[in-house]
């Protein structure tokens, strides 16, 4: 991707302007910004004012659209604080886990493009070097602002750009993931004085209170600022506090400093910018700000939200059984009968359905914070040490802590079950967050055994089957979805569940469906069947590794067309494929699955259907190589 | 894999025993020692006495076999006291970085061991669930223990087994991983009080010095105790000292406890394991302690060692040119060059070749501590801002930053030049070394390029290729052996060169060299061509992505065998199946390549031959395949 010039820039900001952030009567002072110098000028009075306006745009944009409202209702004073203090894109502002950058898009241009937050084609929920030349990096996964900005400082200082100043946010939350932690003993190299400012956004929490020892030490330096007199509530000077892990590790101090206080927050940013070494400024912020539905959500501050009535913050249209909801269910179930049975989660015990688990045995559900690596090692330890740990984290975060799975828990063959959320196409949240590279890891590594369940009566059961299994690691994956009916098998085989058979003797084509890819295979089944084409339909229930009965069963077929909710590469197609080569099966193998690319955000559903994982597509897909002609050559499924 | 029963540890002690733990008339008070209880009755003088001996017995042996020699020298006295003041293995005794459990071994009875250290069907480098029922995890990858101690706390305590106390040992190397940082944080939940001792063996080093705030934090803390008369040198007082960064994160600090005096770690320790909270104890030691050529060896404290005269610390045979000499020659050239290359390693300078590189633009090369995430995304960073930088790891730990190379560099297109020295089969290291899984998790990155030099020049040709390319990231794969001849192309074609040619106008097979495996593949085309069997040989330079080129060329030979010392899951071969069953190409394309499998230590060339990468096998396979027939069922190289 070629450097974002400014003019991507310009263009965003004459589009934002033409259409005046929204309804310019609605927030009339914030129609008016349309660049961050827009608000440089404003008078204090004029400012507050502003704060108000971003929220109540905030509020009724978001909760028309969905998307990351708690924080970013969080930032909005501090966000126009850094803007005010830093002259971006000169200046480079890196928020961590970037969900927390409405507000700057908002005062960058992009206001404008709200209605399409998130949906195809439309504003991402992340930042993004497309959009602007205010956006810098791209980061979702959380922990990273501390390491971009470590380099960005070092290539600014040997480039001799050294008034160029770079300004990490970073949540608490994000601190307790190692790579932050990395990143701060770097930027703290002795003598090294790069003159990173980095912004410690204290919430208390992530999705949940944040945990452990930094934790604590946040807390009792926002309860050392109450209890000084020489600091007042309104404006507290920048100071130099001694005494903090900070200092210590050898960056300055600045703070606590109210986080909603603009004054004091620039006043604070400037004191951090002019000090031409590395310094951490401690804010402290509410998640939810200014929103009462989202301040008195004990859950999570309304993170994120699907479609809400803004007045209400109730959700417009009721929620259907999630995969999340079935597995929260039965994992409680396994509880009540195996006391043997932990939960780990990484700060997300609700997002990935540990909350009813966490009520009925609080002793038994960790919570490690944003700490994948420490979740799977630790998990690791849980299992030596005699228990049955069950990992519960998004399928994309796997990818954070594949070291660990490979050297910690499978070399040694402990027991630990993972539970990967999110697994496949998710939508609005676009490239980094699909699910798209589990399979691909997990094949590489020896012993794990892989389910995949198609609706929720086989995910009660893999699961089950995933916590019996004491010989070595296990995974369970779903996707983002409703749950949906349960599918029959027509018969099990072996440990295969047919669920379709056309009833030929000589059936010509076999669809293998991976979990939620039963439902258009058997479309697709259908689908062939009006063609004259007899098209066998099973669910191996554990795709990986490839099951002995599976080449038997595919030897009895023309073609085998495998069906994933993933990438193509080193998926269960491509393991399927290894293993009937190995077997000497002539019978042909194709994969179809997810291209090895980066796919954006948008619908689920839309995106299934462009990459060819349709009833219609698939049926398409296996009449087509039945026919033994090549795929046409544009076909986005096959890059 | 079962729990490891004390049968198990009964029977190394027996072993021992006979074998008087090498020989009794060198060592004689060590040759008593046959388990850990037999050197608590000691007193001081034989304590003494006993550390002297484990460091002669030491470099008597690793100098016979190679091995990791300057560290374990620094843990004599620490492991000694350990085993005093622990009761292992009801007690548990994690050592991270376990290539620091030479010690440890010998006081557990495995000294009888020695003579076959890391050679095939001996004694592991590493802990060892089967070897010792003192070994409760094998950990090789740095940072990982006190996430380990972590969960076996969590178990001990929910089981109810409250008086097994667990001891994470730690380098000061180690704790810059972020791992180490995520598992300090969850130690110090406020409330928990699990009580796990850390001891921190603060040696200064990893290979190289230790970088950042924490190394500088922990030097502040040795000046401390100098300069505190309080403290008497020979036998510190256990004390609790107030302002320190572990004490602040709400663990209990001990020390700078001197970790050469065994009476002093002793108290230390029983101090510590009183406490019944999380407690830090901090040891300082020296690395190669006790030997003077690795007291004296300023570049790595004889860290890892190969076979060397004990008396003198040189080299019994002459090293002749590795592939780690080549690049460390020809990065040098190319910094001459181009002033934007930046190189990067994660505490590895020296054995990843950056020496000379170091030594020519000392402000061009970046030390980051043992923190593969930081090193990827800080990379990402410096390529942000106008820098190519290189990024040298081994290749077995660039499975430490796959979410990095995934989300921070390949998604935003960043050009990073990714060196993966030690790819393939290492040797002597076993499961954990083996740079088996980078083509795998690689092949998952969308626009990622990989490269496999087969020679010297073609190396020196690559890596400028890959500084050269800005559209996105680069990687370059070399195993740890010697470089050896160039292998020269009888011509290029299309990228590809072609080795050697039949000369028949349809050959038969199309054998496909990634990298070193050029050489077999030209044997086993020799072989075949006495078999009346015509096979081109070809180098494809950049495996991943597959060259277009490759797969017109694959259509013009009835068998296509690729050949690549890697796993064969997801790596090269695995990719070009795909993008010819995608082109509709029905020439049956076969991998070769290393197993789904953890693969023990033992030489390379053996281990090589074992899994089938050998002119022979290949010649055979191919031969094999293009009969039709089968592999054998027992064919290690496709299980």
């Amino acid at each position: 991707m070629a450097a974002v010039g400014l003019s991507a820039c310009e263009s965003a900001v004459a589009r934002n302007a033409a259409a005046g952030a929204g309804d310019p009567g609605e927030w009339p002072l914030l129609a008016k910004v349309t660049a961050p110098g827009d608000i440089r000028g404003l008078d204090p009075g004029e400012i507050a004012e502003l704060c108000t306006q971003i929220r109540g745009f905030l509020i009724q944009k978001v909760c028309a659209t969905g998307g990351h409202l708690g924080g970013n209702l969080g930032v909005v004073e501090l966000t126009v604080a850094l803007h005010r203090a830093f002259d971006s894109p000169r200046d480079v502002l890196i928020f961590d886990t970037g969900h927390q950058t409405y507000v700057h898009k908002i005062l960058t241009g992009r206001g404008a493009d709200f209605d399409g937050l998130r949906q195809e084609g439309g504003l991402s929920g992340y930042p993004s070097r497309g959009e602007s030349a205010h956006d810098t990096v791209e980061n979702s996964h959380a922990s990273t602002a501390l390491s971009y900005a470590d380099g960005l400082a070092k290539a600014f200082a040997l480039r001799g750009e050294k008034g160029r100043r770079v300004v990490a946010v970073i949540g608490d939350g994000g601190m307790t993931g190692g790579l932050a932690w990395e990143g701060l003993n770097n930027l703290s190299v002795p003598g090294s004085g790069l003159p990173v400012v980095v912004v410690l956004n204290d919430n208390g929490r992530s999705y949940d209170p944040t945990v452990g020892g930094l934790a604590a030490h946040l807390g009792a330096l926002r309860r050392a600022r109450h209890e000084d007199a020489s600091t007042t509530e309104r404006s507290p000077a920048p100071r130099l506090v001694a005494n903090t892990v900070f200092e210590h590790l050898g960056l300055a101090y600045i703070g606590p400093v109210d986080g909603h206080d603009v004054a004091a927050l620039e006043s604070a940013f400037d004191h951090a910018g002019s000090l031409d070494r590395p310094v951490l400024v401690h804010v402290v912020t509410a998640k939810g700000r200014g929103y009462e539905p989202a301040e008195t959500d004990d859950a999570d501050r309304m993170h994120g939200i699907g479609i809400l009535d803004p007045a209400t913050g109730a959700a417009t249209a009721p929620g259907k059984s999630t995969w999340t909801d079935v597995f929260g269910d039965e994992i409680v179930r396994i509880g009540e009968r195996r006391a043997d049975v932990v939960c780990v989660t990484a700060a997300m015990s609700k997002p990935v359905g540990l909350g009813p688990f966490a009520r009925t045995f609080p002793d038994r559900v960790f919570d490690v914070g944003i700490a994948e690596q420490h979740a799977v090692c630790s998990a690791a330890g849980l299992a030596m040490g005699g228990l049955h740990p069950v990992v519960c984290l998004y399928a994309t975060f796997l990818g954070r802590a594949f070291d660990q799975v490979l050297m910690d828990v499978a070399l040694q063959r402990q027991p630990v079950t993972f539970v990967l959320d999110r697994a496949g196409i998710t939508g609005p949240d676009g490239a980094s967050h699909h699910g798209m590279w589990d399979t691909g890891i997990l094949s590489l590594v020896p012993g794990v055994r892989v389910a995949a369940p198609r609706d929720p009566a086989s995910l009660r059961e893999l699961l089950g089957e995933a916590v019996a299994d004491d010989r070595g690691p296990t995974v369970i994956r779903y996707p983002k979805a409703t749950a949906g009916q349960d599918i029959p098998a027509t018969r099990r085989v072996d440990g295969l569940d047919i669920l379709y058979d056309p009833g030929s003797r000589s059936p010509e084509v076999l669809l293998v469906a991976a979990g939620v890819m039963a439902g258009p295979c058997l479309e697709a089944a259908a689908l062939l069947r009006g063609s004259g084409i007899g098209a066998t339909v099973v669910d191996p229930r554990w795709i990986t590794p490839i099951n002995p009965a599976l080449i038997e069963l595919a030897a009895r077929h023309r073609l085998v067309v495998t069906v994933e909710d993933a990438a193509r590469t080193g998926g269960m197609g491509a393991l399927l494929v290894e293993a009937c080569a190995d077997a000497a099966l002539t019978t042909p193998v194709r994969p179809l699955g997810l291209p090895r690319a980066f796919i954006d955000h948008g619908g689920r559903g839309d995106l299934l259907a462009r990459h060819g994982l349709t009833g219609e597509r698939i049926a398409a897909a296996a009449a087509r190589l039945l026919a033994g002609s090549s795929d046409e050559p544009d076909d986005p499924a096959h890059e």
